[in-house]
C-alpha cells in the first residue's frame, strides 16, 4: 500500500486534501472550511465556530509556560478566530487529556487563567469533558461567537486598490518565544542562574498572555466599516496575506517602512542576529487582525488608533511582494510556524 | 504545595470541582455544563453543542480498530449526545494531532469514516484544525444540532411515578470490547492464529460501529412526546440512570427481568463467566437513549417498537435499585467506565 508523508502536504494540504469529497449540506451550514472560523445560521443569525487542539510539546512547553497562562492564551487564540470574523465569541467548550502527572491543582490553575480570559471577554464556559492522557496535556477548544447578518468579512472579498491595514505591532511573540527558549538552555545547563528578563517583559507578555483584538471588532462597528476581507495572524503576516490573496485572487504590495514593530522586538531581533522585517512577516502567534478596506477610506484608516496601513491590494497578475526600505521588490512567501512540515 | 491526585475526583467530580466559580453571562448561554450538550439561543432558536477529545491508548486501540471504524464512531458519540438532548446534529469540526507514524492515506480512511457518518446522519463537516503530536493519534470532535424551544428534556425533569425507558439492547459493546481484546492477547502471541468472529458479529459491530438513535427522536416527534429527563448510555445504564436520579432528585426502581440484552450478549458473558445483568448495567458505550415518560404514556412506550420499559420513578428516599429476578433489591452503583480512576 502506498505511504504518503504528511509532511509533503502540510497542515494546510493535508485539510484541503482530506476534506475536499466533503459538500455542505444543511441549510444551517452557510461556510465550511477555509476561514478562521465556520459559519451557521440557525433563525437567520449568523452563528461562528473554531476549533483548536493544544498539545504538549508542540504547542507549548511547560518548562517556561505557566498553566495559568496557558489556560489564558488557550481561550484567548480562539476567541481571536471569531473577532477575525467580525464577531464576537460567546460560548467555549474546554476537553482535556491529562496525563498522571498533573493534580488537581494543576487543573485548578489551568481553569483560573481560562475563567479570567473568559471574564476580561465576556465568554461563557459552557462544556467539555476530562479523560485520562498516557502523555502530557492535551487541550481541545471550540469557541461559538455572534456575527452580523451582511458583515462577516471572509477571507476571500479583498479587491483591487484595497488597502490593507494591520492592528497592534508584529514579530514581538516569537522573540518572546525565541528568549525564552534561550533562557530555558541556561537554565536546564546551570540551575543556579535566574533569568533576566528586564526590558523585555512586553515580548514576555506577548507570548505568554496574548490578548485577542476585541476593540479593533468594537472600532470597526464604531465607524460602521465592514472590511471586505479580515484574517487573524496568528502563523505571520506572510503567511496571512497569501491566504487572502489566494482566496481572494489578487495580489498586493507592502512596504517594509510601514510594518509596525516594537522597540523591543527590534532590540531582540539584533541580539538574535535576525533580521526584523523577517522577524515581522514571518513570527507567529501575534494574533493581530489584518485587513482590508476600500481606497477611499483612506483618510479614516491612517488616523484610527492601533491600525496601520501597510500597503495595498494589486491584481492578481502582480504578485504578493513586499517593497524593502531600499525600494525593492521581494516576493511573500508563507514561511510561518507549521508543526506538519 | 498541595497536590491532591486526580483520580480521587475522577472525571465528573474534576469537572464539577474546577468549573464550580464559571457562572454564565450571556443571554445567548442558557445552559452549560452538566448535560449531554449545551444550550445555547441565537435569535430565539436552541442550537445545542457537545464536545468530546479521543485518546489513541485511552479511548481506542489501532491494533483492532481500523481508522475508518474510528472515525465514524468518533463522528456517530458526538451525533448521540445532541439526540440526546432530543435534537438533531447538523454540524461537526474535527481537530486532529497525528504523529510521523500516520501518513495521508490513513488519515484518508479516518475521514472515509468520518464521511459515511456525516453522510447517513445528515451532518456537515464545517471546520477543525490539524497539527503535528509528539505521540499517536488526538481526536477532537465538537458537534453542533438544532434544538427546539420548549422541547429539549434535561437530566433534572424526571418526575416520580414516571417510566423508566431504554432503546435497543445493552451490553453488547462492551462484550464486543473484551472479546476483541482477549483476540489481540492471542494474536500477539502467536501471529499465525487468526482471530474467528462468526456468531459473534453483532457485538462486534456494536464496538467498533456503534450507530445513533435518530429513529428514536423521530419517533418521539412522531407521537409528540418529550421525555421528562433524558441522556445516551455512554457509560452503562447504571451510570446515566444515577445521573438522571441524582439532578431530578428522585430515585428510581429498574427490573433485571426487564432490561434488554442480545442474544450474543448472553452468550459471550457466559463464556467469560460474567453475570450478564452487571454487563448490562455497567458496561459502557451502548449509545442506546435513557429516557423517562410520564406514567400516562404506559399504553404507548410499552408497544413502541425499539423501545423498552425497565422501570419507574420514586420519589428520592427510596434510593435507586435494581428488583433481581428473585425479587431481591440491589442499590444501583457507577461502576462504568472512568479513564480517570
Amino acid at each position: 500500500m502506498q505511504r504518503t508523508e504528511i509532511a509533503t502536504l502540510g497542515e494546510f494540504g493535508l485539510i484541503e486534501h482530506i476534506t475536499r469529497n466533503f459538500q455542505l449540506k444543511n441549510d444551517s451550514s452557510i461556510k465550511g472550511i477555509g476561514d478562521d472560523a465556520a459559519i451557521l445560521s440557525y433563525n437567520d443569525k449568523p452563528v461562528l465556530v473554531t476549533s483548536d487542539l493544544l498539545l504538549e510539546g508542540i504547542h507549548f512547553d511547560l518548562m517556561y509556560v505557566p498553566l495559568k497562562h496557558l489556560g489564558y492564551k488557550a481561550a484567548v487564540v480562539n476567541f481571536s478566530d471569531i473577532y477575525a470574523m467580525n464577531g464576537y465569541p460567546k460560548q467555549i467548550t474546554v476537553s482535556l487529556g491529562v496525563s498522571r502527572r498533573f493534580s488537581v491543582e494543576d487543573m485548578e490553575e489551568l481553569y483560573s487563567g481560562i475563567k479570567l480570559a473568559c471574564d476580561k471577554y465576556g465568554v461563557d464556559l459552557v462544556g467539555g469533558d476530562t479523560s485520562a492522557s498516557v502523555t502530557g496535556l492535551t487541550i481541545g477548544i471550540t469557541c461559538i461567537g455572534e456575527g452580523e447578518k451582511g458583515k462577516i468579512p471572509g477571507r476571500n472579498g479583498a479587491k483591487n486598490t484595497d488597502l490593507i491595514c494591520v492592528s497592534g505591532d508584529l514579530g514581538a511573540a516569537y522573540m518572546g518565544l525565541l528568549l525564552l527558549e534561550r533562557e530555558k538552555r541556561i537554565f536546564s545547563g546551570n540551575e543556579g542562574i535566574q533569568p533576566d528578563f528586564s526590558g523585555k517583559e512586553y515580548i514576555i507578555e506577548r507570548q505568554l498572555k496574548p490578548e485577542a483584538r476585541k476593540d479593533i471588532v468594537e472600532s470597526l462597528e464604531r465607524i460602521n466599516v465592514v472590511p471586505t476581507a479580515m484574517i487573524d495572524i496568528s502563523d505571520g503576516l506572510s503567511s496571512e496575506l497569501l491566504h487572502i490573496s489566494k482566496q481572494s485572487n489578487v495580489g498586493c504590495r507592502i512596504y517594509e517602512d510601514r510594518i509596525p514593530v516594537d522597540f523591543q522586538t527590534a532590540v531582540m531581533a539584533e541580539e538574535f542576529n535576525m533580521n526584523v522585517t523577517t522577524v515581522a512577516l514571518n513570527g507567529g502567534e501575534d494574533y493581530e487582525l489584518l485587513f482590508t478596506v476600500p481606497l477611499e477610506m483612506n483618510d479614516v484608516f491612517q488616523n484610527l488608533p492601533g491600525i496601520k496601513v501597510i500597503g495595498h491590494i494589486t491584481d492578481a497578475s502582480l504578485g504578493s511582494r513586499l517593497i524593502t526600505r531600499d525600494g525593492q521588490e521581494v516576493e511573500l512567501r508563507a514561511q510561518g510556524w507549521n508543526s506538519l512540515k
